[in-house]
């Protein structure tokens, strides 16, 4: 994979040599992320995409507390999802103005921590906003909220189609006018909108288009705004290569049509940060999984290298978590990067379960038992995405290197 | 759902009535197995299969200490999956001449264990027979050993195949015979055989046909065996309804097959104790997963309930647990059991994901926001089984009532 370096056969995560990874984790399996790499991946988005335009990050995609604080030093804001991952971000030393909390379901708790905090709320509901100024009556702190909005239109392409028609994500646009107006009378704090349509987009055509739409809905939608909108979050949807003959997406034309119309949405919203939500985008590449091969077994002409690593630890690489068609992420003998003597294995993981798989008929260097397995792509919904107590073995390690 | 009874409109979990049992968890959402729906289960199953069958549990498929100490009090040994699932079944005062370690990659510290503990290693290949056989000689202990054979059969219209052609699991019916001259070179104590070919299988006929099979490998593998079979653990593979159209299994073939071979199978292996290992079956039916309603939302004339639990805590229910097309688990109202004023809704979690849904379009009785929604054919693979770090949300609670 592009984003790792090799030397001597070993692959190198933050300039160290895996086996030495390894002992710094101090068991295998583990999972390792490289701070470079996420680091330039945030340098490479801002060059190509206008100055002046915001990079939060959506810690669902990772919210190891170490890699947050990192990613907090990079990008300009965060988007928790839950009551834990606020924790997260406030201990990162994150501004509450640069935190918002979006989600369909937050719990009475969670928005009760949110408006202790003074984060940004992204109501996502009529019960919600009730909840709110519940909270804001009793508490005689004023809420910080913004609308997220189901828009009515739909990302195609998408991994994930999360707006259009009827959904569980948001305000339906046509009601967000008369939700501004119980915002403006219940005296919140209005901060903006959220509008974000889908995730997991490798086609720079389909975002050009969703942005497009997102910034006309933007557009109407501010001409009730009970106040100056301050923030706008047109979302993310930025996918990342998993499978053969996956291209890595095409900034260009998303910067170009930005740099287009920002001038427009600067001018009817001259105090709005525009924000890009990113998650699996800016972490994804520079995370790998790493299984040590327990044993090297043939059944009946076909070899598999048993690791003490699977789908409890890593379950979208087992191809189980949503996939119609099970497909292998890349994967590689991390000790034997570019040997030559090549087989062709099945590489699989502890569970008594035929779904147990990291690589199904996978061109490989010769491995043996002691050897490292890495699955690469591995950097976004991994640990916190897995069933790690399934058949209860032991938790991989998580290390920032 | 039968296993469980309905008084004044409120499921009884255990005989107590669920909104109770919500209050005994402490908090939403909760597991909760029934005690009584178990043990129901294992006399019936007893009642219907010849009386010197031994019953195994697989604890994999709920290790909960309380319910693995249930289990144990009903069943006459436990299977174990892993190092840690071990510690538990020996918690639970089980003798280790009862308990049984099977997987394709035991650990070089599991084997140390499972010696120490003096239960029996399911061997799985000949690397495995060889780390057993020097922890032997380092240790001066006597590993008790079994052989899980690949058998050379499918077993057909089984929810997932284990068995026949190149497989991680046991070793190739073909080359038993020479392992089991290694045992006997090695010294160690030969239990017996372990095949098994499937799981969740509704087809009788099906298993009628791999358990004959099965009883014909024994039979031929025990012309070889090293010393006595004391064990021969046939497997089980006996699966539960969960979705519109399925029928539960009927025991009946499989317990006639079974009484006219097992005396033929006991004239040749007269010290053997024959096991069905079961697992799912057991205790399947006996658990719920419970969430309570958070939002009632409609957006654009759909309704959507949104409750404290989903994907995060039982991905199987929300249908992205390996499987092809997504079906609904039987869900419930659980405090509004039988009433008639009902409505299609969906039913989802609240992560920011479109696959967090737990029923779709399904006809429930109008619910509001704080009822219970019951998932039922819960008790096996659920709670361990679900990524319940997912967006970093609280925990479910787990009781058994």
């Amino acid at each position: 994979m592009a984003a790792f370096e090799v030397r001597e056969r070993s692959l190198l995560i933050g300039g160290v040599p895996l086996p030495e990874v390894a002992r710094r984790a101090g068991r295998t399996p583990f999972y390792a992320y490289d701070r470079q790499v996420m680091t330039r991946r945030v340098q490479a988005l801002r060059e190509a995409l206008p100055r002046d335009l915001s990079v939060h990050y959506a810690m669902k995609a990772n919210p190891m507390p170490a890699v947050v604080g990192h990613m907090a030093s990079l990008v300009d804001g965060l988007d928790v999802a839950s009551g834990r991952e606020l924790q997260i971000a406030l201990d990162a030393g994150v501004s509450a103005a640069d935190i918002s909390f979006a989600g369909p379901g937050k719990s009475p708790a969670e928005l009760e921590m949110a408006v202790a905090a003074g984060i940004t709320i992204h109501l996502e509901s009529e019960t919600e906003l009730t909840r709110v100024a519940v909270i804001a009556e009793r508490t005689g702190k004023t809420p910080c909220v913004a609308v997220r909005v189901n828009p009515d239109f739909e990302l195609k392409t998408s991994g994930m189609k999360m707006s259009g028609g009827p959904k569980v994500f948001g305000v339906d646009a046509e009601c967000v006018p008369e939700m501004l107006g119980r915002i403006d009378e219940l005296g919140l704090h209005f901060r903006g909108f959220h509008i974000f349509s889908g995730s997991q987009n490798l086609r720079a055509e389909s975002l050009v288009e969703a942005q497009g739409l997102t910034l006309d809905l933007a557009l109407r939608l501010a001409d009730h705004a009970p106040g100056p909108v301050e923030t706008l979050n047109i979302g993310g949807g930025f996918g990342i290569p998993y499978f053969p003959g996956d291209q890595p997406l095409t900034l260009g034309p998303i910067a170009e049509q930005l740099e287009q119309r920002l001038p427009e949405v600067r001018a009817r919203m001259p105090r709005a940060e525009i924000i890009l939500e990113l998650g699996r985008y800016l972490v994804g590449e520079a995370g790998v999984y790493v299984a040590e091969i327990l044993d090297r077994k043939v059944s009946r002409g076909r070899v598999f290298l048993v690791t003490n690593g699977g789908l409890h630890h890593h379950l979208a690489a087992s191809g189980n978590f949503g996939q119609v068609i099970r497909k292998n992420y890349p994967v590689a003998i991390g000790n034997r990067m570019g040997e030559t003597n090549t087989e062709v294995v099945d590489v699989v993981g502890p569970l008594c379960t035929p779904l147990d798989v990291l690589g199904q008929q996978v061109e490989l260097p010769r491995a043996e038992i002691g050897d490292l397995v890495v699955v690469f792509q591995s950097g976004a919904y991994g640990y916190t995405a897995s069933p790690r107590g399934f058949l209860s073995h032991p938790e991989p390690a998580e290390i920032l290197v």
